[in-house]
């Protein structure tokens, strides 16, 4: 068996989310195990490294499987890009020794969230951020990022009532750019627990308002209390960027 | 009579063009219409500085129209981003003197037009660009667009069949820009004839591909014989970018 690395694109804002469901085929995961089930003739799997929720984009998901055909690595690409939907496509493809999985073997991942900070609406940008029209102040927010930086125990940071795995997490650095009306956060870390960027995102975002600050945050970071955090941010400004591997 | 001027950007993959048509109200110029309508308990026409084809883009159409409202213009543009729909948005608004129309008066457009040059797909692109797989030669391209600049008789250039009309414009520069995947063409000039962008473009990527040069357009600039320009591209990779007032 062939072990086929793929790097993908997506938009996200028709599916429910990377991971499939039984509820329905409407998955990234569920699109791609559906067509390379059908050129391989046989039930094939896809990793990818690690889930997207609804709603969220991915300009560079990576996800690999196992695989028999004969095809070259062109084809097999070409095909899934005839047959994929428009809002789903390959983008590189590459073979790997057999152990290679792409969520075991990922070190490091990128996020970004992108902000239209106006009440004048950016139609362009309507399905890849999210409108704040109150005016933030980036300086505050920079402080408050460097505050949420370093290895910490996240639980205040996700949705996971889940208290059995660890919660500690490293996030190495918050880039926030701002560009005319929009304002850019680059997030990277070696993982992020199930809505963590979100809640950071909220919570950076009540920073700008200032509603909070990197003191509280702080003291967040100790308490891991849920509900001091900030609120989930819209899926829609969210975009899964690079996966990075050793 | 108040005279109001709006800079209006809006996504063309859902309307039927800009221009009202008695037989759907499916237009950026029927919308509009119809919201000033209501916002006015009166009817309310709206001048446009031309028309934009079906699926076509606009980052500033500029139009206007006469109310007696007493709003101040910050409540008519809210007014209107507020009832808009989320395709279409008010950018900019400006009381003018009387006998400003945004047709008449208009100067100068500039449209842009954006061609992805690969048979990678580019997901996040699909509905503002046009896929071309066939690897376009730039230079050859900026020959081409070279013999098109001028002031010629553009009859070659159109799919309007009147011939009443004069079809004399000057096109003021064409200016190609490669960026990655991504080849952008910005046409500037004093008014571009029904489908004339379309048809340029069509023009120079078959310049691109070496299946037409300068010194061919320069004769189909003398011949005028449409079926010898090149194709009607796509609507979606055109946007109207920007209308010159004096």
């Amino acid at each position: 068996m062939r072990n086929i690395k793929v790097i993908l694109q997506y938009e996200g804002t028709k599916y429910q989310g990377w991971q499939r469901q039984e509820s329905t085929s409407n998955t990234i995961q569920g699109r791609l195990e559906a067509l390379l089930t059908k050129m391989c003739g046989r039930k094939v799997e896809v990793d990818g490294s690690g889930r997207t929720d609804a709603g969220v984009h991915a300009y560079g998901q990576v996800a690999n499987f196992h695989i028999d055909t004969e095809m070259e690595l062109q084809e097999i690409m070409d095909y899934m890009n005839r047959y994929l939907p428009e809002d789903i496509a390959v983008i590189d493809i590459e073979e790997m020794p057999e152990r290679f999985h792409s969520r075991l073997n990922a070190k490091g991942k990128t996020y970004r969230y992108r902000v239209i900070n106006s009440s004048v609406p950016h139609i362009f940008d309507r399905r890849y951020a999210y409108t704040v029209e109150e005016r933030l102040d980036v300086e505050a927010m920079r402080r408050a990022a460097g505050a949420l930086c370093g290895t910490h125990d996240y639980k205040a940071f996700t949705s996971s009532k889940k208290s059995r795995k660890s919660t500690v997490r490293t996030v190495d650095s918050i880039e926030i750019e701002k560009e005319g009306d929009e304002i850019r956060f680059t997030f990277k870390g070696n993982g992020f627990l199930f809505h963590m960027v979100r809640i950071m995102m909220g919570t950076l975002l009540e920073a700008g308002m200032h509603k909070t600050d990197e003191a509280q945050i702080r003291k967040l970071l100790e308490s891991g209390t849920r509900q001091e955090a900030g609120y989930l941010v819209p899926a829609k400004g969210l975009a899964l960027v690079e996966v990075r591997y050793s």
